[in-house]
């Protein structure tokens, strides 16, 4: 660590300056004498820098630097410049709520707080609470690359970038890990610091192995959108080879070919050590397949990685063979095989001072029932939505509501998400409050402890994902914005492959700008078009039948959003 | 805790005697002149006893009676009355072994530290390792109930007694822990001394709820083999009744109506958390059934427990519901569900100095692998073997010998059993001499820690259940004796309902003779024949095919036995 200070006093008779090293930090002193009416300016530039890998001098050097271009350009100077960075991303990025000037506050203050915990990232984690708080210990989950990383994807691309390079930066440790555990390829932590795994629960965290293909998609969705060749060759390309590996080792083909993966932990934390849970399993059919193809795509790196046509042929084998458990009695996916089998959690006999249930009732019983801490299966109509019918989406949804409890704050975004793609948008309005509002009204009480960067996301996901009905599988763009009766409008940018597009929607129609770039194909509400930087394109929204409310477990539906305009 | 001490000296000059108090342990002092030749004797009489129940003088009145009836009949009364009850327990229950002398002496070193653990036991624990060493710290298992107590059951059956209502004592305590597991009934402790779960790591511990079925079994055998209605009524119903509810609450009916028990862990450690366990479901399946025959046959108590008709039945409908995975394509019983579908562990990549491989591989990757560390689905043929048909039996042995490692020595001597039924005798031989070797020739390397009592009455187990071919079903006798090349002949005896019966076989005839008692029928490799004082029953063993001995995996074989006497 390097800090350096450099004071400017603006005051009559100029009463003392002075540059302070690094070494005297808060040892500046000023004495003057002013008169009445005088006024004393002090300007105090302040640089921090810290790496864990450059030594004491270089970062010393970075510090003073920096503040050697505060002095050259001055506090007028340096404000702006962070107003015209500011202003751009708010340009490019600012998500608009009409109709709710609560939610659209808290969409900004999402958006915000985003940006601040990835923008000076740098290759460093960014942990569950960013920079706001000690919660968790200062640790990185999946939230990073499930919650976080979409938003910087499509927004901040190079925090995205360096986000994943910090990643990738670890990769050591998680090849050290994978041995560990009589894996190949690497398996990145539950929870860490700096690259080695931090959960002492393993059912709960190394079986979680599902972060490794939340990271792998991280890559792709990054790819996707930026087409950064150089990246991909130099670290995506390791990053989605080592995870391929990975799930290569975990599963298996079993007597009628399917590929299995088994005695795993999915995203519902109510669930542990299960076989072939669906979000594990599609999430690794993409990994396993994209690694083939980058693979392809960059093979002399390929081959420095030992990847050979076997090995990424074997890859999409496993791929083509996922197992993905349904319930054909049911009509429905199976959380993981067996899932539907297990006996519903007892909702009408837990009281809501039960909840959150896991600090009223032992894993022994949560894991062997069905009830889900946060969306699992619902998670993988979203990440895998090209694997699912709409029809498979509305009934898997409906199924999984009412075993959510929402015990974790992972959850209502995603749900949200879906709600609003299946129709149930006033339920979407409702989840989305809960996640956009989740630390301003201190739901959880626990905002002491720092912002819920992941629920902060997941508002905004909500908007741009649910509202906005974003989705990009294979490279391709799909929208089908569907506003809330609540809401007037919506609006939001996103930047993909050197375009900068904006949308905006109400009930009737939506419309498509693009700032900057080559035309862009994309579908609106299925139909394919084309967009230009010739003019808007605007297009009407196709009405969607009304459909009943799903349930959730009684006293833990999400509250009823009613939105009255404050007075003015 | 008190005892007492009671010399005699018997010297010339009679230098001092005295009655030393439990507070005056130790301090006792002799001095006398000997002449060259002359003798001194001593003896010294020493009387201990304990008990968290009754109050310290109540301890001490037994302790100084013991010592007055010692000095009552002195140390040839004493010599005598021992003699006796050894000669008494012996004449009924010597198991004799001929051919191999080194493991004829084994049998009875086993058999003696049975009796040794049990005889006085006087309502305690039975620990894993009785009397005789610090091993798992004085906790006491399943192994008490699954591998001591059937030999007590059938030739010290009041030992059996004693052992099971030690475990009613600790009723309160299994019903406390059942409420905060969230379930109805008790739930009886993985490891214990006096009645608490002792246990930290909840997947192998808390979830192996198969314990409780083991106590109720160890009931019912028990019941069956002495008729004991005053148990039945005082003790029995109460085990059978709070294990059932237990069962009821664990499991549920699923939407086809089957009974399923969901997450729990079987007898083999190298699973956990697995959906219909066969072993565990089949002992609930008993556990459930008779705890309803008992309710019935005790009306008046089963009243005051709270049984109703409404309970009994819906023990019942568990029972005939109950789930019993088989996979038919394998033709075999899935240990529990989804087992065989699982990836074989890698046994060819596995170095012999890899086992125990719970030391040397993490839990995650043997619980999600097909690898047997102890007796599991094996188990279920024997304490369940009415359930099988003799070609289930046959093809599930043979598909489990290869992937079951022995890590455990709970396994070597249930393996023994089957492979005798299943008609690979010479496999069973060598078994039988693991089992019965296991601390006489310190194959763990930890004979140091104590015995392993569940490995010794295994070994009784294969003589008497294997060679002997008994199993006592549903209160019904069967025998079906047959002995491996290696011996010439085998000798058991038992008592069964205030019968007393000793068989002998050697290669060609088993030979029943009942000392006392009322006729018994039972069946003598499936035929059906009645058993009289008159005189000894002699019938032909008849004929079995060879089969082929599975493998076991490589390096995991037991050692052949090649047994030569020693030259005399």
């Amino acid at each position: 660590m390097a800090a350096g200070m450099d004071h400017v006093v603006d005051a009559p008779g100029e009463a003392a300056t002075g540059l302070q090293s690094h070494e005297d930090l808060g040892r500046f002193t000023v004495a003057t004498d002013l008169e009445p009416g005088q006024k004393l300016r002090m300007v105090k530039f302040l640089s921090y820098g810290w790496s864990s890998q450059r030594s004491l001098p270089a970062v010393t050097d970075q510090v003073e630097g920096a503040l050697a271009r505060a002095r050259h350009e001055g506090w007028d100077g340096l404000v702006a410049g962070q107003r015209e960075f500011l202003d751009d991303f708010w340009d490019r990025a600012d998500v608009q709520v009409d109709g709710d000037p609560e939610l659209q506050q808290a969409v900004r203050f999402a958006f915000f707080h985003i940006l601040q915990a990835g923008a000076r990232a740098e290759q460093r984690a960014i942990p569950a609470k960013g920079l706001t708080g000690t919660g968790y210990d200062g640790h990185t989950f999946w939230d990073t690359e499930a919650f976080v990383l979409p938003l910087l994807a499509y927004n901040l691309p190079v925090a995205a970038r360096d986000a994943l390079r910090w990643r990738h930066a670890t990769i050591d440790l998680a090849r050290d890990r994978a041995k560990v555990l009589g894996l190949a390829g690497a398996a990145f932590p539950w929870r860490t610091i700096r690259g080695q795994e931090c959960s002492g629960y393993w059912p709960a965290g190394t079986a979680a192995f599902h972060i490794n293909a939340d990271i792998a998609n991280a890559v792709i969705r990054y790819l996707d959108a930026t087409g950064d060749d150089e990246f991909e060759r130099d670290y995506g390309l390791e990053l989605l080879v080592e995870t391929a590996r990975l799930w290569r080792s975990v599963g298996h083909h079993d007597a009628e070919g399917r590929f299995r993966i088994d005695g795993v932990t999915g995203p519902d934390e109510y669930s542990a050590i299960a076989d072939n849970n669906v979000y594990t399993n599609v999430m690794a059919e993409l990994n396993l397949r994209r690694a083939a193809d980058v693979a392809e795509r960059q093979p002399e790196r390929a081959r420095a990685l030992g990847v050979d046509p076997e090995e990424a042929a074997a890859w999409r084998d496993a791929a083509a063979a996922m197992m993905v458990p349904y319930d054909e009695s049911l009509g429905v996916h199976a959380q993981a095989e067996g899932f539907t089998d297990h006996a519903v959690w007892d909702f009408p006999g837990t009281s809501p001072d039960q909840y959150p249930l896991m600090l009223h009732f032992p894993y022994f019983d949560l894991y062997r029932k069905q009830v889900v801490k946060q969306a699992d299966l619902v998670f993988a109509l979203l990440e895998r939505g090209d694997l699912f019918s709409d029809e498979e989406k509305a009934r898997d949804f409906d199924y999984y509501e009412p075993l959510t409890v929402r015990d974790s704050s992972l959850s209502a975004a995603v749900q949200a998400v879906i709600a609003a793609e299946v129709g149930h948008l006033d339920l979407a309005y409702d989840y989305f409050a809960e996640a956009a509002l989740l630390d301003l009204d201190d739901i959880h009480h626990n905002t002491r402890d720092g912002l819920h960067l992941a629920s902060l996301g997941g508002a905004l996901m909500v908007v741009i994902g649910g509202f906005g009905g974003i989705r990009g599988y294979e490279g391709e763009i799909a929208l089908a914005p569907r506003i809330p009766d609540a809401l007037t409008r919506i609006s939001f940018g996103f930047s993909f492959r050197g375009r900068q597009i904006r949308i905006e929607a109400d009930h009737r129609q939506a419309s498509y700008t693009m700032a900057e770039g080559d035309p862009l194909e994309f579908t609106h509400h299925g139909d394919r078009v084309t967009l230009t930087t010739d003019g808007p394109l605007t297009l009407p929204i196709p009405r969607m039948p009304q459909r009943e409310r799903p349930r959730q477990p009684p006293g833990r539906e999400p509250a009823r959003r009613r939105f009255t305009a404050p007075k003015s």
